[in-house]
């Protein structure tokens, strides 16, 4: 990964950076695939087996939630990718999946994959849901089945 | 805004906040289509165009793009969010709207909104250039459409 990455740096410091490429792809399906351990940044038991019903048909990981409340993320400017940055530091695994608002109140929702590093490997977002009205577990199951489809992983 | 913001944080303090609300979502399209002023976060002429255009529809604000160049942010965690904060830091306006990668190289595009202040109003997400092979400007024309609509601002 950090090879792969160094060489897109370089490539934009040179200037001659025209998008992702297969290779990239491939590094991070390949990260999500052969996970072995995974933490989702909730303590709540509904969106975690959302969460793991699905990881659980495109890996074989060892999959847990947080024991720990991570509503204070709500406080900061990204509140998913920093619940994702909580699980990322007080526990070992090799993939984070996270899911909260976007950004301020109002702007709706967010799931992201972080990867062992912090590194953000995807992610999806939902409307507001003043807007969409949806059951939250059916819009979770939504936001990661398109989180992987966009990097490639049908399920 | 601050008001709002204050009540938000206030409601995950004491646990019971639950989801956005709908004075928030409308004092996020307020401030969009209230926008006098609008930096797009990019120097390339293409997309400028396309962004303005479609925030035309929407706002009576003056529509500029920045002089320099942003491609330095593809070194960072979070390329299209770093392009906002550039353009923030470098020049005054209501609203500031960025496009690049969303995190590790091979992670898709990200479009996002941000406020005077650099706080995000909302964003939308492409799939990896290598999967969508769509051309960039329609793609740009998409994730601006969704974007806004995902706040419920339809065009």
């Amino acid at each position: 990964m950090e090879e792969i990455i160094k060489k897109a740096f370089i490539e934009s410091i040179n200037n001659i950076r025209r998008g992702d490429k297969e290779e990239e792809l491939k590094k991070i399906q390949e990260k999500i695939v052969n996970a072995k351990k995974i933490v989702v940044a909730t303590n709540n038991q509904k969106k975690f087996k959302v969460i793991r019903d699905i990881m659980l048909r495109v890996c074989n990981a060892e999959i847990k939630m947080l024991d720990i409340d991570t509503r204070f993320a709500d406080l900061t400017r990204m509140p998913a990718l920093t619940k994702g940055l909580i699980a990322l530091d007080i526990e070992k695994a090799d993939l984070y999946i996270a899911r909260g608002r976007l950004g301020a109140p109002g702007s709706g929702s967010m799931l992201v994959i972080l990867d062992e590093k912090g590194r953000v490997l995807t992610a999806s977002l939902s409307p507001s849901s003043v807007i969409h009205k949806e059951d939250i577990e059916e819009r979770i199951k939504k936001e990661l089945i398109e989180a992987l489809s966009r990097i490639g992983i049908s399920i």
